[in-house]
């Protein structure tokens, strides 16, 4: 059990809000996260994990022109993919991460652990990114545990 | 690392299909443990973590009347949840799990661990239910576990 996500749902049951998850490189890890929790059905409302790029297009509404100018692990697409998990489900939060998982993908501007999250908390889009070492498994468990941090502070101030 | 995933992916690859998952209560874990694996966006198209029935309805295609008369977990249910995350992604395969992982929500027709599970092979619909014993976490581990272990035997026979 994660104590990030009690103090989440917390969060998310005083004021009422639900969450939705977009997730490309951590494919799934954000929501199950969640919804080990029980209870989790009173604030997690949905989540898309949208591993292809026509899934981002597809569910979430992220433009091809935008996939094609900045890639998927951009900053565009990260906020692209936050605002769409808002607008296609009933959730008024939503956390998004896209990211190099490796061992493979990297490139000389996005090396391997290279993670673009977008977050909406009640109308306001934010995003950010940072560069996380190790191997597969611990870029996407370093991405899954700021993504859950980074929601409960946006919280906080919401 | 699942030695599960490494089959199915194998599997998957030789015949040049791709997997879509449709979770209720193991809330993104399967979608997780595909994704766990370095290379499955060659295989892992996209998963739906359908937790409330709003999203079920309107992601994967589930009927309202469905849910009423027969309960989000059911086989119905379990069964229009793999057909739809095939009619509405790019895969020709598909696993959708809906179930009771407590531990709260048992009944006495459903106790806690009861689980449907449905599967979508080219073309073919199957379903089937189990009750696994233990706590939340067991629950959802096993029901994973399980989604994996048929999946794979269904592409073997397909």
């Amino acid at each position: 059990m994660n104590d990030r996500v009690t103090e989440l749902a917390a969060l998310l049951l005083e004021r009422e809000w639900m969450l939705a998850t977009a997730e490309s490189c951590t494919g799934g890890m954000i929501a199950a996260a969640c919804t080990d929790l029980a209870g989790s059905s009173q604030w997690f409302e949905r989540g898309f994990v949208t591993y292809s790029n026509e899934a981002k297009v597809e569910l979430l509404g992220v433009a091809p022109a935008q996939l094609e100018a900045h890639g998927a692990v951009s900053e565009v697409v990260a906020r692209a993919m936050a605002f769409g998990a808002v607008r296609h489900s009933r959730a008024r939060v939503s956390v998004a991460v896209t990211g190099v998982a490796g061992p493979t993908g990297g490139s000389a501007a996005k090396p391997v652990g290279t993670v673009w999250f977008g977050f909406m908390v009640d109308g306001r889009l934010s995003s950010e990114t940072r560069r996380f070492e190790g191997d597969r498994a611990a870029v996407r468990a370093a991405t899954r545990e700021h993504a859950l941090q980074r929601l409960i502070s946006l919280l906080q101030q919401a």
